[in-house]
Parts: structure tokens; C-alpha cells; sequence
């Protein structure tokens, strides 16, 4: 196990009817808010009253800006900053899921900041201040309501880039699993892969002696399995909403990396993916995933892709690589199970672009901490999941 | 899934030499600080030093008051209130295990109210206020490092009560698993049981629909069960320590309960105990176990307590009630397997006393959750668990 540091302030209000929290939270940062969410989903679940109505018994003013959408832009962020700075704004607050309460974050950074919001991703600014953010969550899958990560597209680049500063975890996070019941069944399939991708890209570490670690990831993923087919089949069952979206929490708010090298590798391929076609992150990390843990199996990689084998998904196997290419076999299904896509052709890639994608996300160097990517390798994974040829099954 | 609120504000620094931490830590919060410690072990081990050297390095002066009990006493608290009010301290500093850190705790709500600090357990008064606190771990157990909790006892009266409040939970926590390498095996035997025991007090509920709580348990009750033994066997084992000493942490620090009814029955029987006897609160638990769990075996909780056998002791059963004696046997002979004590009569407890005991804690009403035991069960269990009479050795 590493050293390591951990800080987790975000006041988490779990359950039904807790928008009723909402009040209190918000007047201890001020009474001007920027209330910031996508589209219209939000006014037809009857949401976007009831914070309003909050708004209202509190005496806070608010200004909108809605349109955020999913891969969110530069452009969102930077109308959001100028909404901030025009009004004086205390608080930005995020309804919706990840990509709602990322682009929140990087309007509360810009809005402490003189220069352009980009400047955070190119690295040529960091971020040291930034407004409280707080969230009202509609979707189980990236964890943003609880971490100080973000993941902003640019159009005209063709980037997906993430930051990430303490100044940006929420100070408070609202998460009613019943505001997930609308997700619809595609969204829930991929949200609940985000998910599983997150613990996966923790779980799969070269750091030795984090039992504990390791056993709470095999949890989460445990979770996912279990409830994801349930909320996909009863969009309002509470029991399998709840479970998902408290594990979404938990599986990127630090817990799981505390004490390890973490991968990331398949995160930073799919980046590219939905940069360039706009594809839903989660679904693009479901085809990826089995063919990168594929490609990543060897002697040395085996015990650990069969440790996930036998806890996760009880395989009895003694040889690690066969109960790893089991697993694998399993995952791959899994995911195929949600009626998430199988391979990239599926989701509108296209093969010309294979190349450039896998240039591009090596140009910062090597990939991965579980096993190290380099540009042939990332394109060897690219081209099987393009191709969609299932190596795992012999 | 029940509705909850959570927020877990405490910086962990975690891992070998992160002492240096310490310094900026304390100056966030002033340059007075309360040293508060147990007796010389702290010394031997050099760590005392190590923190003299920190107040030097940064111009903090310091009050110490060493002393500190296992079972800490009110009469400790009271000095150490006087002591922060005539110096005028910042901060309150606890070095040690649960005892020091729990004793640290009240003596900064003490020192932020003008009556004795007994008021705040007799339920005379609520703490509202605290100086900040900040710990130095040395020993895996109670998890009071990174929660709102404290648990004093009075020799007056014999009575050991707890409390607790957001402001007592530490601002910081240092934990380097070194430091635990000098506990004797007697005291990591007792640690391991305690935080399994927090883990049972919130495994067993009768909340239904907490997969990922359950799952998170049963997680850190594989670690300890995995690291237990060799923690013991090899006190400098690194990894050992490491896993134990973040599992004492998450085991108490809200996570495990949120969202479920929790039981703490056994702790309250417990506490009777050690308020009369000044046990080891680690070894009465493990004492108390398998008799609490062998007690409320019944149709009702027997899926829970056969979920417990499979998942944990991977015990292939399918009768509930047999897959959860077998379980409790199980659990029982671990806790023997450390060197713990497996009845009453040998942690010097009294027949005479028993009936007294059962009385005082359910004097406020029945004890428990997973199952509600009233005068008689608690004497009954006290009774079995007096005899060390094995019944579930069928």
C-alpha cells in the first residue's frame, strides 16, 4: 500500500425527498445562485419546480443556464463564467448528472479566474479558487457529486480533457435515487458501466498489499451487477436506483484509489472516442473495457484479472489465465446484457480514425499503470474493439 | 435503504513518515496546543520526540496531559479542560488509540462550555461547541480518528456513557502504521476484534435493500480476518498494519451505517462491563459476540446471519439457521485463534454482578435493532457468556 491523503467534505443529503435540504445548504454561501442543468428532462419530472419553489421560500435569485449538454462544452462554460461574473453569483448549482456538475465546476473556476476557462485543461492556469458548487444529482454514473474532477470538450480542437482541484468538490451533494426513476434504460446500461469502469480503473493496479482496498471494489462491482439489469427492467425500483446511485459515489470519490497506482488508460482511449464522435462516455467505456483488459493479460497481469475472477464473479478456476479469460468472457456479456454496444463500429466509428485517436491520446507519453500503452498498443485495442472480434472467447 | 445524511470532513494523512504532515495541520489551526497522551509508549517508540520536534520546527508551545487511561476517566478530561481554559489553547492534540483520542475530544467540548464535562453524557447539555481536534494514531481499533464519537467513564458513579457531536470529529488524522508495530499482540488481538465488532453492530440491522453496505462489511471483515493473524504473528508487518489501521478507520466513520437501522447492543452490554471492570473494551466484545450472535439467531435473522457464513466464512450451506451456527462457531474460534478470551469468568467478571448489569443497561429500555433484547436476553446472554458454554457447538 502507498501513502496517501485523503479529504472527502461533500455533505451527502441519501434519499427521498431531501430536495427539502436544499434551503439550508444554499443560504449558508449566499442568496444568488446560478442554477446550472441540460435539457428539458428536469422540468418534465416536475425537478425544476421544486427547486424554484426552494428558491422562492428562501428569498435566493437565480440565474439559468441550461442547454448544458452531454460531453460538455467549452462554450457552456464559458457562458456560465460571464453569468457569474455579470451577477455577482455565491453558489453555482448543478441539477442533472455528470457532465451537468462538471461543466458546474469549471463555471465556479472561471469565475474566480481573468483569464479563459481552457487555460485549466491546457495547463496553463491552475485552478486555486473557485465559487462553492453544489449538486442535485439525477443520474448514477460518474461520481462528480462527490469528487473534485472535471472533463470538458472542446469543438474546436476535438479535445476531451479532464482537471481536477480540491476547490471544486461539491460542498454538498443531493442525491434522491428517485430523480433517476426517467433515466432511460440506454442511460442507466451506461451509466451503470461508468461506474463499474471507475472501480476497474482503480481495481487494476500494480500496487501490491491493498486488500482492503481491493475488497471494497469488489463490492462496488458487485452492485453494478447485481442491481444494474434491475433498474434497466423496473426504471422505479428504489432499492436497485439507490444502490447505484450511492455506489457511483463511492467508486470515484477517492476511497478506491487511496494507497494505489491507478490505470485510467481505458478513461483516456474513450476521451478521444467521444471528442472526436460525441458518443455517451459510459457506453463507449463498455465496448472498450473487455478488449482492454484482453490485451493487458499476461503472466503478470493474470493473478489480479483472477482475483476478479473468483470474488467478483465466483469463477472456480485454478489456472489464473483461463479463469482471467473467463472473466473477461463475462464482462464482455455483462455489458452485451445492458444492450450496450459491442464493438466501435456500433456506436459510429469510424476505422480511418483509429490511427489519429491513438496518436493522439499517446502524445503525452504512455498510458496506464497496470500495464504501460504505447501507440501501437492502444491501436491494437482499438482495432479489435473496432473489428468487434470477441478474442476472448477460444 | 433508509434516508441519510453523511459528511466525513477529516484530512487523512496516511502511510509511513507522514508526521511531517503535521506542522502545516497545526498551523491552520493556531500555535497553542493541548498535547494529550497516554503513558511512556509513545516515548519508547520515539514518536514523542518526533512531535516535540514538530512544535520547535514551527514555533508552537504546547501543555501537555499524559496519563491518559484505556477506559478514559472523567477525572482526566476535567484536568485537561482546566488546562486548556487557563492556557489558552488552539487545539487539542491527541497521541494515541481510542482512549486518548476519546478523552481528547471531550476535553475540547469541555473547554467551550462553563459547566463539568460530565453534563455532556448525563444528557445535561449538548456540544455545540469544540476547539479543534487533531490525532496521531498508534493503535487500530475504536476509529474514533475520524468520527464524531466519544466514549468516557466515571469511577464515581461506574458508569461508561458515550457521546458525540459534528464538532468532535478531527479536523486531521496522521496515520502511520508503523507507529502500531510496537502494540503487543494482546492489544492488536483486541483492536481486530473491536473493529469487527463496529462492523457487526452495522452489519446485523433489520434494514433491507443496503447491498453495497453489506458488501462494503463484508469487506472489512475479510480484512480483518485476513490480517488479524499475521498483524499478530509478525508486528512489523507492514501490510498488516496498513490494512488494519484503514479498516479500523472506515469500519466507524459513517459509512458502514448510513442508510440502515444499526444495532450496538453488544456494545452497550459491553460497556457495563468495562464501566465495572476496566476490561479491555476489544476483548469483551469478543467475548460478548458469538453469545449475542448465537442469542438472536431465529428464523427471522437467520438469512442475514447465513448471508454473513457465505460471504464471509465462504461457507456452501444452504440451510440458513446451519450456514449461521456454523458461522458463529466460526467466529468464535477465530477470536480464540487471536489468544482472546472466550468467557467472562476470565476477564475476572463476577457472577454476582451480572443481574446488575443487565439491569443498568436496559434501564433506558430495551437494547438493539437486528433484535430487541430486554432485561432477561441480556441476562441470558450475560449468563451463557459468563459459563463459556460453547452453544453453538451442536
Amino acid at each position: 500500500m502507498l501513502n496517501f491523503n485523503i479529504h472527502v467534505p461533500t455533505r451527502i443529503h441519501f434519499g427521498r425527498g431531501k430536495i427539502e435540504d436544499l434551503g439550508k445548504e444554499l443560504l449558508t454561501y449566499g442568496n444568488k445562485v446560478l442554477l446550472v442543468y441540460g435539457g428539458g428532462s428536469i422540468k418534465r419530472s416536475g425537478l425544476y419546480d421544486q427547486v424554484l419553489q426552494v428558491f422562492q421560500n428562501n428569498d435566493i435569485t437565480h440565474v439559468e443556464l441550461s442547454g448544458v449538454q452531454p460531453n460538455p462544452r467549452i462554450s457552456s462554460v464559458r457562458q456560465g463564467v460571464e453569468l457569474c461574473k455579470k451577477h455577482g453569483i455565491d453558489l453555482v448549482l448543478a441539477i442533472g448528472g455528470g457532465s451537468t456538475i462538471d461543466c458546474a465546476k469549471i463555471i465556479a473556476a472561471g469565475a474566480s479566474y481573468d483569464g479563459d476557462a481552457w487555460d485549466f485543461f491546457t495547463r496553463k492556469a491552475k485552478i486555486n479558487y473557485a465559487l462553492p458548487i453544489g449538486t442535485v444529482l439525477t443520474l448514477a454514473a460518474t461520481g462528480s457529486e462527490m469528487n473534485p474532477n472535471a472533463v470538458i470538450s472542446n469543438d474546436d480542437t476535438k479535445e476531451k480533457l479532464g482537471t481536477g482541484s480540491p476547490v471544486l468538490i461539491p460542498r454538498f451533494s443531493i442525491l434522491d435515487p428517485e430523480y433517476s426513476f426517467t433515466v432511460p434504460p440506454e442511460q442507466t446500461a451506461a451509466g451503470t458501466a461508468d461506474i463499474m469502469s471507475h472501480v476497474f480503473e482503480q481495481y487494476f493496479s500494480p500496487t501490491s498489499g491493498t486488500f482492503i482496498q481491493d475488497r471494497l471494489a469488489e463490492a462496488m462491482l458487485k452492485t453494478c451487477i447485481h442491481y444494474g439489469p434491475i433498474a434497466i427492467a423496473q426504471p422505479d425500483n428504489y432499492e436497485a436506483r439507490a444502490n447505484l446511485m450511492w455506489t457511483g459515489s463511492l467508486a470515484l470519490n477517492g476511497l478506491l484509489g487511496a494507497g494505489k497506482r491507478t490505470d485510467w488508460a481505458t478513461h483516456d482511449i474513450e476521451h478521444e472516442i467521444s471528442a472526436l464522435y460525441d458518443v455517451t462516455h459510459g457506453l463507449g467505456l463498455a465496448v472498450l473495457t473487455p478488449y482492454w483488459m484482453h490485451y493487458v493479460l499476461d503472466e503478470q497481469t493474470a493473478p489480479r484479472l483472477a482475483e476478479y475472477a473468483r470474488n467478483v464473479w465466483e469463477i472456480e478456476e485454478s489456472d489464473d489465465i483461463i479463469a482471467a479469460q473467463t472473466a473477461i468472457k463475462k464482462t464482455a456479456e455483462f455489458f452485451k446484457s445492458l444492450n450496450l454496444a459491442g464493438n466501435l463500429k456500433e456506436i459510429g466509428v469510424q476505422q480511418e480514425h483509429l490511427t489519429e485517436m491513438a496518436e493522439k491520446v499517446t502524445s503525452r507519453g504512455p498510458l496506464g499503470a497496470f500495464k504501460k500503452l504505447e501507440y501501437q498498443d492502444v491501436l491494437n485495442i482499438l482495432q479489435m474493439a473496432y473489428d468487434g472480434s470477441k478474442p476472448w472467447i477460444t
